[in-house]
């Protein structure tokens, strides 16, 4: 049998603005009414960046990202949380850090963790040796599991660094992004390459930028790889960018894709068991008692012990 | 017949200190003295760092670049001469560029252009794409070549980028690093994928950092490629670290492997004509009349044309 499909989704990133489109969630609201459609359709996890509710810029601050989760565990206590901790427009680790400092039921179960220093399309996005190191040590303390992002080739090889350093800890989940214009490209060998050089028993995503979304996504349900999927790496539905996608168009086209290849949606609780994270951060014991969605979607996220 | 290596000459580079290794040249006295030994050994181009007299610390002047290509072009005009233009100590595009504006003989032919931000062992490279750019534009203005510096795969991508927006030119130069801990490693993998995304007819070396010079330089020689050689990247002789190498020593290996190999060195002629280098910047008409060294080495460079 093959293995089951790992779903993280990320419904709006730093990038898109409403401008853009109109589909991209913005406010804490529209985005915890996207994860709620989502896990309708079955994801495994979320991959959360907050904005600003007035200006819809990025925001680091921990407020929105506890009104997010808060929001989310309502009617979703298993799903996989992960917060962005992204320094592409803060480089400071104490505002970079902020939302590792959410408690009980708010604390995230994960937190990204860019490897190192790369250039996005029109700005730099530093990631000193010091702040990788730091942010991997705080999520260490707090029990958080780090998110491995890596964008090229080098960054799979500070992946192992850190695990002899003992600042991340194996089974480990890595995102594979492809399609920046100074990063890995979307093709077999790079990705190849990069999947080669994983550490044993890791797990992860493929993630590719614009129209090579589809083609990640597409090549990692073929090779047993799991998605990254979302507004946040690709706001158009089809190659010729006449029809601007909504995050749901983006997770059901996954789901027949994965269909069609045999593969089921890995469950949030089957993740958590690979990843050894707990049955719900700060949810310990109440997760079995949640009621049902009506389609099922929570009923198989539950069946399980 | 098989074709001349490229023996790019790396003496000094920012990271050795006196107090790692004596053999290190930090002078202006002591640089020159070892280029001149080196072209009395064979190389093709310098790769040249400046250093504080005083502090021995990394500069950006060009006064200090200046008198170091004065020194050089009085025994070696033709020697292809490249200034390091890196961010690594400082940022702002007027001190990186400050080396770009030698005008006359003291102009160098090359200009180093690492392709992107990146991590080193402790601090962040910072080359954002304006930065990148701008230092592309400045000598593409200047008739300066870059030596175009790859740290990971991405990093072709991006020169093909700056191809496309006509910032660079065919025919290139690369150096291809390998062996930071956060970049491209030094194995066949990872160093045939970048050989492989190479812009055609591009010019190339390879260099690794610390012990994987004499892995990569060996491999490069094995396969038609160039090597960057020289103290900046590595100061042990050997694997087990018990003799701290001269830059003599590890450019006397590299012909010894190289002869070994049936590849002779390419003379900067050679590489000024495949390069489209004018004949000596500042020196056009000046380097036939040029008087030989008792050893031949200048009658080599000078027995084209």
């Amino acid at each position: 049998m093959k293995n089951n499909l790992i779903v993280n989704f990320t419904p709006t990133g730093m990038i898109p603005t409403k401008g853009m489109t109109s589909h991209v969630p913005v406010s804490v609201a529209e985005i915890v009414e996207d994860v709620r459609q989502a896990v309708e359709i079955g994801i495994t996890m979320v991959h959360l960046h907050a904005r600003d509710e007035i200006t819809g810029v990025p925001t680091y601050k921990k407020e929105i990202y506890g009104e997010m989760i808060a929001g989310i565990r309502k009617f979703a206590p298993e799903l996989v949380i992960c917060v962005s901790l992204s320094g592409r427009d803060f480089s400071e680790i104490e505002k970079r850090s902020d939302p590792l400092l959410l408690e009980g039921e708010l604390k995230p179960d994960m937190g990204s963790l860019t490897l190192s220093s790369l250039n996005f399309n029109k700005t730099a996005s530093v990631n000193s040796p010091e702040t990788v190191a730091n942010l991997a040590r705080i999520m260490k303390e707090k029990g958080i599991v780090p998110e491995l992002e890596a964008f090229d080739v080098g960054m799979i090889n500070y992946a192992k660094y850190l695990e002899r350093k003992e600042l991340i800890k194996a089974p480990h989940y890595f995102n594979l992004l492809f399609g920046n214009i100074a990063c890995s490209q979307a093709n077999l060998l790079h990705s190849g390459v990069m999947i080669n050089d994983l550490p044993e028993k890791s797990l992860w995503s493929l993630a590719g930028i614009g129209t090579d979304q589809l083609k990640m996504n597409s090549l990692a349900i073929a090779i047993d790889g799991g998605v990254r999927v979302g507004l946040e790496d690709n706001i158009w539905y089809d190659t010729e960018r006449t029809r601007l996608a909504t995050n749901s168009d983006l997770l059901k086209r996954v789901h027949l894709i994965a269909k069609a290849n045999e593969r089921g949606v890995m469950s949030p609780r089957e993740f958590r068991a690979k990843m050894n994270l707990q049955p719900g951060h700060g949810l310990y014991g109440r997760a079995l008692n949640f009621k049902n969605n009506e389609n099922g979607t929570q009923e198989t996220l539950l069946s399980v012990g």
